[in-house]
Order: C-alpha cells, then sequence, then structure tokens
C-alpha cells in the first residue's frame, strides 16, 4: 500500500451493504465482514470488529441506513418504528464514545427531514447522510492535522497510545491523524507506539498504519513510557478521546490518565487530537462519564490461549479520565484550544451553535 | 495446595541435581526441570525458567555447586579452573540484578575457605553454602514480611508488579511476603496485581500465588494503575527490587518508575521490600545500574502468535529505576528503611560490615 492510499476501515458501496475492516484480524490478516442489516453492523461495533470513537459514529451511521435498505414495512408507523429500533440498538453498543450518540442524532434529524419524501429518497437520503457523516469526519481529520502539526518540530519523538489513525475514524485520524499530517508536512518524526493492553490496538493496529506509511515507529509496553520519558526519548504526547467534558476533562483508552501524570511529571506537553463531534455540551465534568467495563477474557486470554489462572477476579474498564489540569492543549477541526479548557470548549460550542443557526 | 506449604521454585535435593519449577508454563502447568550441571542453571536463568532477582541468586549459588558436583579434574589447578568457569558464567546471565553477584560472591568466599579440603568435603561445602544462601533468603522474607506487616492496616487494599513471592525468592517473598506476612498475621487486605507485561510475572505468577494462599486478588492491566488509584482503590504501593543504590534509587521491573510517579501524585505511599543483598554498596546512583533490554518477541508474540507486525521495531527493557525520592520507606529484613534513604542505607551498610566483622 503506498503511502498516499486511504485506508478504509468502513465503506458503504451500495445499498444493503456496509463492509467493516475486521480489526480483530489486523495486522496478520486483511478481512472484510459485509453486513448487511443493522444488527450486524451493531454485533461488530459490540464485539470490536472496528472500534475508535468517530469511526464507531460512522458505523452506527451506516448501520441505521443499511437496517432501512433492507427493512420491510407496510405503513408510514412501521417505517418510523422500525427507524426508531435501530437507533435506540445503535445507542446501545459502546457506552463511553460520545460521537455515537452524536452520529445517531443526525440520522435521526436528516430522517426528520425526509419522513414525507417516498421509501426510495428516505432511503437515498439516509446512505447520503451516513457516508457524509464519514466524509466530513475526513475532512475534519485533515484539518485537524494541520492544525495539530505546527505543535510538532521536526525532529521530535512522538508517544501515543491506542489506536486513532484511520482504523479509528473516517479516515487520517484524530493524534494519529496530527502526525500524519506533520510527516507529510516534510517533518521527520518518530513515533513510541504504545501497545495498549489489553487489546493491543497500538501493536496491532497504530504499528501496522505507521508501517504502511513508512512512518518511524517503535513499540513499547505500556509501562516503559515512564522509563522512555526519564531517558529523554519522548518531546510530546499525543492522544485522541472517546468524550470531552465542558470542563475539559478527556476520556479516553484506558491508559491515558497515566501517561498525563507521566508527561506532568516529566515536563513534557500532553495534547489530544479530537473532532468537535467528541465534545459533549451535556456533560459537565470527566466524572460524569460512563466508564465502560468489558469481558475478563481480554486479560486473562490471548489468541485463545489462557494465560491468567482460572477463577482470578480481573477488574476491565476500558477508559479513563484525565483531567483538564493534565493537558496542554485539546487539537480540534477548527482551532488548537488552550487552557483554561473551559472557557474555551464553551466559546467553540457557542460558535458551532451559532454556525449552525445561521 | 494448603496455605501453608512452602512453595519451592527450586530445590537441591541431593548431590548433581538442581530441580527448577518451570515458571514459564505457570499457572498452567507445573512442570519441573532438573538441572544437572551449571551451564543447564545458567540456561534456566537466562530463559527465565526462573525469575526474581533473590531467586536468581540462590540459582547461581546451586548451578554453581551442581556444577562442581558432576565435574572432573585431575589436578587443585583445574579444580580452581572449574570453579572460575563457572562462577563467570553464571555472572554472564542476567546483568541487572545484583543478588547474581552477591551469591556468586558468597560461593566464592566459601570456595575459598574449603580450597585445602578434599574433594568430597569441599563439595559438601558448597552444596551446603547454596543451600544454606535459599534458607537464609527465606528466613530473612520472613522477618521482612514482619517489619513491612505494620505498614498494612486491616482492610488496606495494597498494589503490587511483577512476581515477588514464594517464586521469586527463596519462599515467603519480598514485596509479596509483606502481604502475606499482613494476612497471616490476621489482617484482612486486598491485593491489586499489575499484570507486568511484556512477560505478564503478575498475570501468570502472583496471581496464581496469591490464590494458593487464598488472598483476594484482582488482576487490571499496568495500563489501569492511575484509574485505580484516582478511584480510590489503593491505599498502597508494594514493590520488590534488583539492586539498591546507596543513594535509595532502586531499579525493578519495568513499570516500577510510573507505579512511583503515579503514587506521588495521589499521596499513596510506594515501599520497596528487599533484601539486604539487594543493596550495592558499590553503585552511587540509580543512573550507574545497567538496565537489561530483552528480545522483542516478548512484546510482538504471545505463546508464538505474532500479534504486532513484522518488522516493526520494538524497545524492550527489563527494568527501570525508581528515584529515592518517590519512595516512602524500603523494607528490609533489618528494619524500615525512611527517607532520606542515602544515610539510612549508609548506616545500614556499615552496622552489616560491623556485623560481619565481629
Amino acid at each position: 500500500m503506498s503511502a498516499t492510499k486511504r485506508i478504509r476501515a468502513i465503506d458503504y458501496p451500495r445499498s444493503g451493504v456496509v463492509e467493516v475492516l475486521d480489526q480483530r484480524l489486523l495486522p496478520l490478516r486483511e478481512r472484510t465482514i459485509t453486513c448487511r442489516c443493522g444488527e450486524e453492523v451493531a454485533i461488530a461495533i459490540e464485539e470490536m470488529a472496528l472500534r475508535g470513537a468517530p469511526l464507531i459514529g460512522v458505523a452506527a451511521a451506516m448501520g441505521i441506513a443499511v437496517e432501512m435498505d433492507q427493512a420491510k414495512w407496510d405503513s408510514a408507523q412501521q417505517r418510523h418504528a422500525c427507524f426508531t429500533t435501530i437507533c435506540s440498538r445503535m445507542l446501545q453498543t459502546r457506552p463511553t464514545a460520545v460521537n455515537l450518540a452524536w452520529a445517531v442524532e443526525r440520522m435521526r434529524q436528516a430522517y426528520g427531514k425526509l419522513q414525507e419524501k417516498s421509501d426510495v429518497e428516505m432511503l437515498a437520503g439516509l446512505q447520503t447522510e451516513a457516508r457524509q457523516i464519514m466524509e466530513e469526519d475526513w475532512q475534519m481529520n485533515l484539518a485537524m492535522g494541520e492544525h495539530g502539526a505546527s505543535l510538532i518540530k521536526d525532529g521530535d519523538v512522538v508517544l501515543t497510545h491506542c489506536n486513532t489513525g484511520s482504523l479509528a475514524t473516517g479516515g487520517h485520524g484524530t493524534a494519529l491523524g496530527v502526525i500524519r499530517s506533520a510527516v507529510q508536512g516534510g517533518k521527520k518524526i518518530r513515533v513510541l507506539v504504545d501497545e495498549t493492553r489489553p487489546y493491543l490496538q497500538g501493536a496491532r493496529l497504530t504499528s501496522w498504519e505507521l508501517q504502511q506509511e513508512g512512518i518511524e515507529a517503535t513499540l513499547i509496553a505500556d509501562s516503559m513510557a515512564a522509563h522512555c520519558m526519564q531517558k529523554g526519548m519522548v518531546n510530546m504526547v499525543i492522544v485522541g478521546a472517546d468524550r470531552i467534558a465542558m470542563n475539559g476533562d478527556v476520556a479516553n483508552k484506558i491508559g491515558t490518565y497515566n501517561l498525563s501524570i507521566l508527561a506532568k511529571e516529566h515536563q513534557i506537553p500532553f495534547y489530544v487530537a479530537a473532532p468537535s463531534s467528541t465534545i459533549d455540551p451535556n456533560c459537565i465534568a470527566g466524572s460524569d462519564i460512563p466508564i465502560e467495563e468489558r469481558a475478563e477474557e481480554e486479560i486473562t486470554h490471548y489468541h485463545g490461549h489462557r494465560v491468567a489462572p482460572k477463577g482470578i477476579p480481573v477488574y476491565n474498564p476500558a477508559f479513563d479520565v484525565t483531567p483538564a489540569a493534565n493537558i496542554a492543549a485539546i487539537i480540534t477541526e477548527r482551532q488548537i484550544l488552550l487552557p483554561p479548557l473551559g472557557s474555551a470548549l464553551a466559546k467553540l460550542m457557542q460558535e458551532i451553535r451559532e454556525c449552525h443557526s445561521i
């Protein structure tokens, strides 16, 4: 794959078909799952065939559209019930990422506008909206990358966590998109990749994406980050976000809060890159964000092999909350938000509201 | 296995035989490797069939003795050459733990005193010395446990990293020994066990040991420690040590430095438990301690399954250095050392020297 080919984590090539790149098999195999109804997309989200907050949003939108593609109804009422049911189903798939709720809400608004239309027009409208969400996400990430790249100097070593690239978004990526943009802008950058236990998104996905792009990367275990910082091997940390509270607290992949403390200790800037759809206007502080707990097997097993003794209790929170105080800046598609993050976020959301009401 | 049965990670049941519990197969299988010469013990250390700083010291001593058991010589000179060679070989197995050098030095001193003796007496003397090192380590750990248990309150949740139990020592354990002693003293304690990537000593070994003893334990990924501390789930951190510098800096399993920063951030006491043989009088500061780097496959593979893409560079330091400033106390078999650790260590080493010279 060349440096410029766009990696597509999901596609909606024609009515009735959503194709999902099964990330569980990466980097060993590139297999596509074909989803022909909303439930199949919901399962792909729940079972993490795809993941990443922005991509989950895209997938939910496509899942809603593809469900409507194949559903049958006899009345406008039935059609409406069908739409409502699939929206609720999508919202139940993962609790932490807010982009999911945001994307479902966009589909609801689109459907609202299409309600008086014929079935054919309504279906075409929903398909367009779902594809539009993906394209907009890609464009937003390109803009975010432009902004964020200004923070990276030639020769910097950037530490990142989880996967925030094309495999987590509509394309390009958030934190990884910033790195991509800096490299595409001619800067020579090295990336330290946290393997990101328990799901190994760093080892499996970020390593793979960076390799595809020919960006120099070194893989480490999560617990090695402090040692690398102590040795002067890290110039900055950039991570993504699953939900941003209005006070600037950020929920992201478990281990992010850890990294933010280490960065503070070593006086290394800690940046968050996320589209404005990740900001939850209804969430005042990080403590309001629900934290998903996932299955024990993610920690006790590898590839079906047990590594921990049978019966050992496990705690497996998928996300943690980084307080605003630990964050040097939040990079969005619109601008870079600097502390105090609470007022910067309030101002940004006000601008977005004004923009929509024009 | 009952709560009181002593788990033996190594044994030297008779002349010519050292038995090593193969920790690589735990917790799934309990297999013993029979070593009939020093080289076989050296390989067991290198390939981590056994690990843990104090246990490596015990194994090196037994490896030297068992090499002499089976070696042939025609002259005192040849016997001496044989002894010197196996000592050098043992010293090359792992670079970071100082107990290894300490144990080899003890065997050298024992051999020095036995040099005029017959072969039979010399061999018996070396066997006794090697077994004595193990028994002393066990006794030291019981004493360390007594001291350390005074720091733990009934109902505390203790977070620990790596394995520092019977599987890492001559028995009972260092950090895990402190936990064991507190439980044996009637305190109700819960343990949060870091899985300890990349080698998973926490998931595989500490979980297993705690289960054997019926001590309540919960397994987490290393990157979850900060989140657990933020949630108020942790009252203290206790870890072991591979080498302690005279200024109080501590080399220990990679991820320890990470934890020390997190504990400081959350105002949670961070304790190190280690026998005085872990203190290196020749090491002024942590920056003098050599840090072993291990094979890439420990990070890129699980049970022979590749998880990271082929060709991705890996950095795999096995240890890190925690500065003295992050340590609330060092628990030894003699006493609990409190800050300033530099002067406390100097005083302890002076007492040990005086004790030996009496």
